[in-house]
């Protein structure tokens, strides 16, 4: 089965926001291994959207629109999906009720602009949305799936899931039953932390230029490489059976750098660690000014090892809230290794954390000197046993030295949960 | 003018990315004022990215891509190019040199598949990138453009502002001495915070309603609610003279609630009104643990007024951290406009600073209860008069349960900043 996404929206080509929803429908069909080929955005138009929908429906077996099911005239894709059927748009009765009702519970009049979110072409379904005013609608014709959901992401994502995947899942099986199964496209993806994208590649370079199927596809992420491995077979089990054995090699041959697969999070995998041995965290942040923190807290159950973070960007902060003493700050200033471990030691034994991690260093654009140009940052371990420092010298801006700073820290963190560091090999706890 | 953007890449395909260089280079055309009409992704596959370099090549006068100027056999685009300019790769000297240098100065051997990079077709001219391996490339063939640029985004942006931009600007020069300058859109966005989209949309109705040029979008952000107003016109003044007399007669009936304008940020404009004041900030905050002050910090510059964050996760570290009584915390629990209170106040008071802001709240997907669900917030705001603090009610998830959150507390900030609370109005200082 082959697939299209259209965004629409003008705002996306004028570049005022960024198009997660793509990314989020592109990943559901990657994990049903049906083939996306084209990804396409086009602005609140609609000749260019009817021709857009037209050239997809004859090229896939199953449309996915986000947008432009808006109340106001410039929310054109229920007449467009009228278009591409040939059928007049109709009020549906459900729907109206819906809106109405919406409007009803939150005691607000309801504008007439709203009704026109009722309009559906006659052979579509309303599919019904909880989180807001537009249903999204549901076509099914000459063989072809279309699915129009609204681009509120949190209303798109809702219909995805609850109505639109069922609705596939139930024509492929279909499909299944009555002939050819088809070939199947799954993928792996294998994440890595704490090498770098060539010196991976040296590792693997064998794998890389021989393997057909799997194939083995290298992307450099900030702080992390990953390794996507995709296999073709006429089952899921087939093709992860492709995998399996690649993955093994790649495993051994990359062991301590690996740390997730797929959708994992470093923040989770470290995480799950330490809630499986019962050990607490906390920050104690300068350059990244909490971004660490907000990453450790984005995983659910973090409140069950993450219990303090203390943002000292100021030095009478780190002195007062991490007890870092001011000789040390006057002698190495605030971004020197000895501060960074006093940050840390001071936020291990204040608030009495198992582990504490520590950054300081200059995100510029302003700060950086000859000595201490913008993008040197420190950070520091505190655990049980002692305490390691960590240089790094970023050459990004302000947000990309905060980003690659807290990626830094999570990977120092997890090299240490997974044993990475002994004192002796350290040589500096 | 007009142009499309083609980003290549399977992992946007398969949504393991977000494809936020997209939206980079449709932000850097709609401030050109050059319209744009596609925005397409394809994966690394060089006849579907032919063919759709052929169709954008036919449609419009500049075709941008990112991404596929790797050193890899799956990295297409300089193949591609080539075929659409039906001309053969040859080796650029001067790219050879920069590759070899890069892997030079970093003391490492160049792996024989980089010199791949250095391919260009004839005619083309090859963009040096300091930041890594990959050259763009520029082409100017039949009165058309065509610019490749890497897909990293940093090596991607810095290409597109040195090398790029330039070229464009002096190519619509060219085109307007010798004839016809066209048409230019220029766009202006007006943010607005504090209000949602229908209480907006209702009090300048008869605007939305009427306008042509310029035309009025509204757009619901996340706790924004944004009006892009578009104009065309013979020159961009001509244009920007159109938006003029509306966005003025918008900004009057929505004072209080415009914050800023286009690019802007909420923290930025918070920033910039404590700079000018001599006021300082601290956060103590719990459900968002660290966000807060990951935004407040994003803003260069803002060790001038942000000192000190903490984010007490534990109700030890509210206690500990911030002189929360065990008592309130007990009698209240942590989720209360109490606790919130006693977070702001401690916040202020043990670390000195004017202001201070607090959350307090469950993000979710666990620890809600029937009295207190996930969603339910608690914000307050210490400053030298009083605290004020507020509740909110937010039914996502945690991520954006999270965000949401962090976002009344900066538009609590912002208002406080312009003078809408006084203690009298608000009743609970």
């Amino acid at each position: 089965m082959r697939a299209e996404i259209i965004c629409v929206g003008t705002e996306l080509l004028l570049g005022q926001i960024v198009n997660t929803n793509g990314a989020y429908l592109a990943e559901k069909l990657a994990r049903l291994g049906i083939d996306l080929y084209h990804l396409s955005t086009v602005g609140d138009n609609l000749p260019r959207l009817t021709a857009l929908l037209q050239q997809a429906w004859q090229r896939v077996d199953l449309v996915l629109i986000s947008g432009g099911l808006g109340p106001t005239l410039d929310d054109l894709t229920r007449e467009a999906v009228a278009l591409l059927a040939g059928e007049e748009l109709v009020e549906d009765p459900g729907a109206r009720r819906m809106i109405e009702e919406y409007f009803y519970r939150r005691g607000l009049p309801m504008p007439p602009s709203n009704l026109r979110q009722a309009l559906r072409p006659r052979s579509a379904v309303c599919l019904m949305n909880p989180y807001g005013t537009a249903p999204g609608l549901w076509l099914e014709k000459d063989g072809k799936m279309l699915a129009a959901l609204p681009g509120v992401p949190i209303e798109m994502k809702n219909l995805m899931e609850k109505e639109v995947l069922p609705r596939v899942e139930r024509a492929r099986r279909a499909r299944a039953e009555t002939g050819d199964p088809g070939t199947v496209l799954v993928s792996r993806v294998l994440k890595a932390a704490g090498i770098g994208e060539s010196a991976m590649t040296e590792e693997i370079q064998d794998l890389l230029a021989g393997q057909t199927n799997p194939t083995i596809a290298p992307l450099a992420k900030r702080g992390e490489v990953w390794l996507r491995l995709s296999a073709k077979a006429r089952s899921e089990e087939a093709a992860f059976a492709l995998i399996r054995p690649v993955e093994e090699e790649i495993r051994s041959r990359l062991a301590g750098y690996i740390f997730g697969t797929d959708g994992e999070q470093l923040e989770e995998v470290v995480g799950r660690i330490l809630t499986a041995r019962g050990l607490t965290l906390g920050t104690a942040e300068s350059c990244t000014g909490g971004l660490l923190s907000h990453r450790i807290t984005g995983v659910p159950g973090a409140s069950a090892y993450f219990l303090a973070g203390v943002v000292a960007y100021a030095n009478r902060i780190k002195e007062k809230a991490l007890g870092v003493e001011k000789t040390l700050l006057q002698e190495y200033g605030a971004v020197s290794p000895q501060v960074a471990r006093a940050m840390a030691e001071g936020m291990r034994k204040y608030y009495g954390v198992d582990l504490a991690l520590s950054t300081t260093g200059i995100a510029g654009p302003g700060g950086g000197t000859a000595k201490k140009p913008v993008g040197l940052v420190y950070l520091a371990l505190a655990h049980p046993e002692g305490t390691v420092t960590r240089e790094e010298r970023f050459c990004w801006d302000r947000t990309e030295n905060k980003i690659a700073t807290a990626q830094a820290g999570l990977v120092m963190l997890w090299q240490y949960l997974e044993g990475a560091f002994s004192c002796a090999q350290q040589g500096n706890c």
